[in-house]
């Protein structure tokens, strides 16, 4: 702990997103299991790199908790493999028509319309698999709550896929902000506000607990959203790893569209000092939830 | 009981179907619910009908065991979401392109190739929502179980994708006998089989009768595919709901194909006598597997 204790932030992220990495390695089936297609296409999306901020913040809000690395490893790359699924398929031509990700071709520009719909619906099954195969500290009531907690961040009421419905439907058209607002607290904003919950459950954290990290995963989810939307703005397409002013050129629902760019930039700060205010409530140990809050505005990718 | 012993199979699958189709009303988010658009989808396509063999086969299994339809009918919802999900992604432009699924048009057709990518995922997450929701007479650990035997058996290694991923793949070319059982196992298979097995666990059946069902699921699972391909080839298109002939259009991986057509319903008659041979294993409370295991082959639609 002391050696992890004095790492930056930056350093802090880094090392946590390579044990998330080496998590995910032994998590999904390896290339030379048949349907190898499909496995390749699963890993190609999911070892992509990117921040890993979903299971970070599994792994940070439940190590803030008292538990160990061990117990949320497995709910932590559930998380992301959800994530990657929904990035998947809502780049396919259908949906966002998108080219680039993380840096490379999309899934379906690599392998395919049909393969890249399957990997995405396996990734997505693969998650509760692997949730329901690992009892966090061999605590089954726990591991329940952790899978329905996830299917419905996953879902569609106030969730992921009702959120990527109406960035579908509202697209090419101002929306306004209650609108714009529902489309960011579920599209982006409901995995990563169960991520820290999750954490919270698989350490045993009482509802008053439960009900902070829900708050703080709130604010930052929306705070990631607004960065991410400037970030589209201001941003080139070296820095971010996918097309930058697709939104734009798209016309979708984004923060600076409907607010402006300087509006979104007080916001983003706002919802980060809020969230900062919320994880201090949680006790010294949670200093890491308070740098990762003041991290998502800050980042430049 | 007595009342329903005395029913005909025929009369038996009617009325469980009936019961099924109440369940899934309840289920599944209303069409009020935003995102509306998305939940008419999902609904459009799960209450098209269709024989609801697996949720039917979750609770004949349970009830031959002795547990209630209340603890039953979740998991046999959840089991048909499921099914529901991969015909609306199989039907897909990317993958069979078809136009006509259950006598109406499919989902991409009747909703656009965006929802109908979402509605499938839902239905998919919803079925892990509902398993996770209620656990069946209130006993976690077959709760956890039972998610694990569905997530795997929807998943990628012998499993619902896999058959999918390979079926796909062996499209135009003549397939040898073995790929074409890995296919039918696995796409077809794999989520009967388990649909069984789960009635069983939820009853707390013991390690040899699961066992047992195991083996009637796989049976059966088989026999149905083999049933299906030989009516795509027999069949018209009013009693299939469905676009017959497609499959030997698109010279798809079929018994017929592979074995002709007579050999393919002595295959599936010999199957079937299997399976009823499995099924009796099971004692007298379980004849309703075999009848279903009759039924299976002999329907014409």
């Amino acid at each position: 702990m002391e050696a992890i204790s004095s790492q930056t932030i930056e350093e802090y992220l880094t090392a946590r997103a390579r044990e998330v990495n080496e998590g995910l390695e032994s998590l999904v089936p390896s290339e030379t299991v048949p349907p190898q297609t499909l496995h390749r296409a699963m890993r190609y999306s999911l070892m992509a790199g990117g921040k890993r901020l979903r299971p970070v913040l599994v792994i940070t809000a439940g190590e803030a908790l008292g538990v160990g690395l061990r117990d949320l490893m497995p709910a932590a790359c559930a998380i992301e493999m959800i994530h990657t699924y929904s990035l998947i398929h809502d780049d396919l031509p259908a949906m966002d028509d998108d080219d680039l990700r993380r840096g490379r071709p999309t899934c379906h520009k690599a392998f395919g319309e049909a393969i890249a719909i399957l990997a995405g619906d396996a990734l997505l099954t693969q998650a509760f698999n692997v949730l329901s195969s690992h009892a966090p500290a061999g605590n089954i009531g726990r591991q329940i709550r952790v899978i329905r907690e996830v299917a419905i961040a996953a879902g569609t009421v106030d969730a992921l896929i009702g959120g990527q419905v109406a960035d579908i439907e509202n697209e090419r058209q101002l929306v306004d902000p209650s609108t714009l607002e529902y489309i960011h607290r579920s599209k982006t904003g409901a995995l990563i506000r169960a991520s820290v919950i999750v954490g919270g459950i698989i350490a045993g954290a009482s509802e008053e607990q439960l009900a902070t990290l829900g708050w703080y995963g709130e604010k930052i989810g929306l705070a990631f959203q607004v960065a991410d939307d400037i970030l589209d703005v201001t941003s080139t397409s070296e820095a971010m790893g996918k097309t930058p002013g697709k939104d734009q050129a798209a016309q979708k629902a984004t923060y600076p569209a409907v607010h402006g760019l300087e509006a979104s930039r007080v916001r983003a700060s706002e919802l980060v000092e809020e969230a900062v205010d919320t994880a201090k409530q949680l006790g010294a140990p949670a200093f890491r939830l308070q740098q990762i809050a003041r991290f998502i505005v800050a980042r430049r990718s």
